[in-house]
């Protein structure tokens, strides 16, 4: 980090705790979602660790940030149970002891009460305790409070929940706002995402090529995964206007250079950019499943207020299923089998039957381990858009494990409409004949 | 850590690298799958910390976990891209130069052209640069070989790509069998979970109550997560006989004070658990899922060989869906709405006889934000099992966001059908006829 960061109060580490994280038994989610929180009030993560349970452990982790940076945001460590030892550690380090915050602990016992109707369980009331001269930050989400202490020298340290709804709550509702009216920025940090699918990072690298800067040192990253690439642009430490104006022109260049493969921005999830577009020319879609068994309608369904434009679909994991609620024919299936072209497109004919919808959306693949032949390995999918009758068809063979395989060829599937849906006519029967993906 | 595991060689830090992590766009899998990898050959990795893309930062964390620990295992910052750091800044901290692996450099050259027809990006060159003195770590998923750098005192840096799959793969091919054989431990660390769901962290521990740990202190953690919360017993430093046959006296007290709880151990995913009930009694699955959407779908056919069981289901997110392809009746949905006992009964009939299934599991409900009314606000769900004609349901009000509303939402249903099967008779028609869930 730089001084300027320090003097400004911009610079913060995160400090999350848990044996679980440490041994891997979880995956730390918590510390991206407050990256980009602290990102939004030009606060910027400089470091980040993680350390077990032990009080030691916590104790040392959180004076090695304080030291460094001023600003500590822990996460994890406040629950019931004995494993729980944040606030006491962080206690101990600023040399304060430990009380019972009484009208918390009423609250949990009226809560708890009315919401089962029991007594509160014993455990539950070290959730009170809470270090002296701390302020308590409030958890709207779960029963154990945040905590807030700070020195006398301005330094602070911030304690959230670790599970991610308490600590998202407790984020927004109470130390976003906190921590707002203390920074006193000129500057931000700002970026910008474009999201691709379809295309491996180096193809993408190479149509983008070098790219210029600038005078504000716009910031371009490549970050794969695995639907696709994402290209991320970042300005640091500009007045808020320049930095803006800088990232859209990069931006607008990213576009003009890849554009056709560019789907949306920043968190934009393909589903609900498909689904948009279905909306606003009246269309309805009904999906047809065979490897993915669900996955395609879960990933429209997941958006809010998908049911404006979904209607169902059918998960034809059998050939019984293909055949009699789809109505795949026999002839069709004998004679290409069921990871083929022409059953693809009878799947896709039969999702729009059987749920009348506009739009038929179809795979069938083989998502292995088991079940590839010589002449349809696993990671070959077939995936088919049916408009009105107007139906288009792509053969993947896909690299990746069975998730990747299917998550996918859900998510090509998608990319599939919304081609088509840009075009505005029919694509060429098959796009791509055969695509494999890179990365 | 103490002393001995570092005389040993059995502690180890992990230095994730990649602004991606430290701005929060990208959520770190990799550090956890590390971890339970090395616990294995009773390696403890005691700090994690995650640094951005610049080559002071990598070399700061890096040199101060070499000091610490003396074995250090970075993961990202190895692709084709100019933030990619990684490998030149380690090299500099080890005072070594950059030079060109021309045998890896032909072989990428040639795997290019074969796979995608085309000469090799520019970019990819200097995925072929090693370190002076270098051993290269072979990566059989991707085109980026890893790096193990070691300096005359015998400390360590391994480098491993940051994209998950190609992580995991040079890990076990690679990183694996080279620190197995430079460990020498007599002890080891284990660990054993055992999974629950449908009952909260507080209830959870007021049943299993203060656990005794015994003279190898087996540790006990509570790690509560979306669909349940997992019980993990530790033992740490003993001989391997000892730390099996303690863990396994543990486990069993856990399962005589919560045992209908749980469902499994350790990565145990209820829908194998449930899938392989079902195939040892010969019953198949079919599923009718409005509010999830096809996720339960998902869920079960994301296990490898559930085609042995899975035949199908229907996504009816729209009335029209449920009414025609399932046959529920316009009288019911009338008299009781869409969400409701009578109507998820005929779901899971109608699942049955679209798919020919013993079993028909259905799900319908409220996942919001929107669509709740004061009768049945958002978290209002439906799930209903259906064995051979033999209908039980249960009326749940889940807490939390629509995705998590819609994961429980499908565990709740798949724990409903292990419970009944695991009874082998019927259930009272409603089991907790409304079940909150805490945390």
């Amino acid at each position: 980090m730089t001084s300027q960061e320090l003097q400004r109060g911009t610079a913060v580490e995160i400090v999350t705790i848990g044996d679980e994280l440490l041994l891997g038994f979880t995956v730390d989610s918590n510390a991206a979602h407050l990256a980009r929180a602290l990102a939004s009030l030009g606060m910027h993560v400089v470091r980040r660790a993680t350390v077990g349970d032990t009080a030691t452990a916590i104790q040392r982790a959180v004076a090695e940030a304080l030291e460094r940076s001023g600003a500590v945001i822990t996460t994890g460590g406040l629950g019931p149970t004995s494993d729980d030892l944040t606030k006491q550690s962080i206690a101990e380090l600023f040399g304060r002891r430990m009380e019972l915050d009484e009208e918390h602990f009423r609250w949990m016992e009226e809560r708890w009460l009315k919401r089962f109707n029991r007594p509160l369980p014993a455990a539950n009331k070290q959730q009170a305790m809470m270090p002296v001269g701390a302020t308590k930050l409030q958890n709207n989400h779960g029963s154990a409070p945040g905590v807030w202490l700070e020195d006398e020298r301005g330094r602070w340290v911030a304690m959230l929940p670790g599970v991610p709804r308490e600590m998202r709550g407790m984020l927004a509702d109470s130390l976003l706002p906190r921590l707002a009216s203390r920074v006193a920025t000129g500057t931000v940090v700002r970026s910008r995402t474009l999201r691709t699918t379809g295309i491996s990072e180096s193809l993408l690298a190479d149509k983008i090529g070098s790219m210029d800067g600038g005078p504000l040192g716009v910031e371009l990253a490549y970050l794969p995964s695995i639907t696709g690439v994402d290209l991320r642009l970042t300005v640091r430490d500009a007045p808020e206007r320049d930095a803006m104006g800088t990232i859209a022109r990069a931006a607008s260049r990213l576009r003009d250079r890849a554009g056709q493969w560019i789907y949306g921005e920043d968190d934009a999830d393909l589903a609900a950019v498909v689904l948009e577009m279905c909306r606003s020319r009246g269309l309805t879609i009904g999906v047809a499943e065979s490897c993915t068994g669900g996955l395609l309608g879960a990933r429209l369904t997941a958006i809010p207020g998908s049911s404006d434009a979904v209607l169902g679909g059918v998960i034809a994991y059998h050939n019984d299923v293909k055949r009699e609620t789809l109505g795949v024919s026999d002839a069709t299936l004998a004679a290409h089998g069921a990871v083929s072209d022409e059953v693809v497109r009878e799947m896709a004919a039969g999702a729009r039957r059987v749920t009348g919808a506009n739009v038929g959306l179809a795979i069938t693949g083989i998502a292995g381990p088991s079940g590839g032949t010589p002449e349809k390995p696993v990671g070959t999918v077939w995936l088919a858009v049916d408009i009105d009758g107007e139906v288009t068809t792509q053969l993947h063979h896909l690299w990746g494990d069975r998730a990747e395989i299917r998550e996918r060829a859900a998510q090509y599937t998608l990319d599939q409409l919304r081609v088509r849906l840009l075009a505005n006519q029919s694509a060429p029967a098959v796009r791509g004949a055969s695509v494999s993906v890179a990365r």
